[in-house]
């Protein structure tokens, strides 16, 4: 048990993976505050206190609210499978150094791709650093399945 | 490899990460239900054994289809966290008892906030839920990062 | 470490995760492809090199780009637990042989769930691939439970 948290390379790892899902899970305290300060909402009871002529046009979508939950499901969609791949990537024993190299490339690209997307910077910025964190994850996929292919 | 697997603080983090995991495929089956019996489909290849004339009009959203849905993302969006971060977490050797605390109150919050959002009840009982199972998430994460600090 | 990895049975499993991690990654680029050859976006700075007048009517929504997504989406709510599920479930050592067939029961169902997806097949086509490909991650559950279960 010990062991394996002792590793280097499932250290950085561990780093790695709790820095960009904690990243992804700011997301939901960021679209609940877009739809208090838009005044933008989806469920009926979540505007039960308000005036009942209010309510109706809050049940709304806003195109700030709908930004932010698209980066949500980016999020989802590329770094669940980065901690995936990568956990068993750092099982197959890569060097630190190549590791770390995944590991930052894809934290810098995913860090920079909500920048990207909340901020509104002109292409390519967000779509260049969805295909390099995508390429990375790629990479890990290539090492393991090289490593430990038994169909 | 048996090793992991008797460790007392793992067998705890894979029972209720086995639970959660369950409790959130439900929604699939439970939107299936919805669609059903309140007649709203998605595809069109969903409703090709209904007459023509009705087909246009199943192909529609339906309030409590899209409430079971937005039930389901939002599990996808706390409880696959949990289970990332657990997963390391369980692997820093924490206290049995203090590992426990963390996955109960999280299992419970995440059950009760199923509850609360398909029954509609009032808020803020959904949103407290989600609030006290994402701490749990985020106090779990904190002490990963204190064990394994490798950037 | 590298006991982890050189058992079989975990073998089998990060291959055949790698596997549907990678096919789910693949509806990323495939949502963009039927983005650019459909002409319809989600957010103003993908189209801002087309001329003004054109901007307006390339934001919309496209039957056959949600499509893709609603594949996604269910690859994310299919794929994501088997793999969570099938971790857990490789570590409590069983027969190599039951582990393949419910690996590749698995994956087959997915890969042929995407296809009927995509290409419009008839029900029960894909319905059938979604349920089987379920049964299998809960009978993986349920030996995790049945091996691991601490309250």
């Amino acid at each position: 048990m010990a062991k394996l948290i002792e590793d280097e390379v499932f250290m950085a790892f561990a780093t790695y993976s709790a820095i960009v899902i904690l990243k992804m899970m700011l997301m939901s305290p960021m679209t609940a505050f877009f739809r208090l300060t838009r005044g933008a909402f989806a469920n009926e009871e979540d505007v039960a206190l308000k005036p009942v002529e209010e309510r109706k046009k809050l049940l709304r979508t806003h195109t700030d609210v709908e930004r932010v939950r698209r980066c949500h499901q980016n999020d989802i969609e590329n770094i669940v499978p980065f901690v995936l791949i990568g956990l068993l990537y750092a099982l197959t024993g890569p060097e630190l150094s190549t590791a770390l190299l995944h590991f930052r490339v894809f934290a810098g690209c995913r860090i920079f791709h909500t920048i990207a997307y909340i901020t509104v910077l002109p292409q390519p910025s967000r779509g260049l650093s969805w295909v390099v964190g995508m390429l990375v994850t790629f990479s890990m996929a290539y090492r393991v399945l090289s490593k430990v292919f038994v169909l």
